[in-house]
């Protein structure tokens, strides 16, 4: 568990991770997609390889977990779905509206493909879990899945897609949460239902 | 859609972008742990736009999709569970027994973390529902996910993870498939079940 940092340096780091996440991202679309020169993909592999030793020069033997700042700011920067310094993910920014509503826009492109064109049913479940989940989290206190159920209504098409959850009841350590994934037109793609856990809080 | 390759043109393919989607596995890994010196990170980065170039001198318009060889493979190298072309992927190998069961095993490093130090629920999600999937694919019908119940009985820490998965029961268009996912000590970590349905071959 690394120290805390400040609310400067973090915003320091990220402005310097950020954009090379970024950078990634689309180096990962391109492997994919390439149909270079083998001379040029040769090239391109040595160098990644030189960025990789960069990179590593002096790398945290730990995963990135969950960290905080000496101002109270919490930082999920490794986190698979919404980590900016995460290539993997989309990343998948929620906005709560006042009601308690939980939603996210993405674009989801090559990388997410299961079947020819469309986005791979897994990963709908993870962006519902994470959207569901949202709804169950409280300060210092976030909810881990207890159950999650999914309901495929059609193929969701690559492209732009919206996820929504909210609330349908609640106890002191149980959410149970609704929510539904829709593709670029609108049309609803994945109905999920789910149970989020929160642990006691440490004392 | 891209015409089909042999499988000779598939197998030099292979062994030129599948090190370098290692190569790029490393790399996300990196940039999530890295604590290099802030010149070290520019420099890494300005190397991963140049890789992005080189890869993108040509770029396929398309997602990957499924394409196949002239000798009747299946290429499904941009899939974002098992593609050896897609960085994303851990990538999933299912072997399958002579019962029908399907299993993989695999190394879950930082990239795949969601709680601290644990994968992420909706990562279990995705292997979870690739690994039942494999039970229900036939010879030129794929199996498409109709519904996905997931029960998450403890927290499953990154590290090795193994998940199986067989049918429990099946028709013409549909099987039913059940499995689940254990940790690096062999404990259960995750359970589900789901309906595969399988579109009617085309005449």
């Amino acid at each position: 568990m690394s120290e805390p940092i400040t609310a400067e340096e973090a915003r320091r780091l990220e402005d310097l991770y950020g954009p090379l996440t970024n950078s990634v991202r689309t180096l990962i679309d391109s492997a994919i997609r390439s149909q270079a020169d083998e001379s040029d993909v040769l090239q391109a592999h040595s160098l990644i390889d030189q960025a990789v030793r960069l990179l590593s020069s002096r790398l945290d033997p730990e995963p990135f977990g969950v960290r905080s700042t000496t101002e109270g700011g919490i930082l999920t920067w490794g986190n698979v779905a919404m980590g900016v310094r995460n290539a993997i993910a989309f990343p998948l920014n929620i906005t709560h509206d006042e009601n308690g509503r939980a939603s996210a826009d993405l674009l989801l492109a090559s990388a997410y493909e299961g079947p020819p064109d469309h986005v791979h049913g897994g990963v709908c479940a993870l962006i519902l879990d994470h959207v569901l989940g949202a709804t169950a989290h409280r300060p210092g206190r976030p909810a881990l899945t207890g159950t999650l159920n999914l309901r495929y209504v059609a193929p969701t098409p690559l492209g732009k897609v919206r996820a929504e959850a909210w609330v349908e009841s609640e106890t002191e350590s149980k959410t149970i949460a609704v929510g539904e994934l829709r593709d670029s037109r609108g049309a609803l793609t994945v109905q999920a239902e789910g149970i989020f856990i929160r642990p006691k809080a440490k004392v």
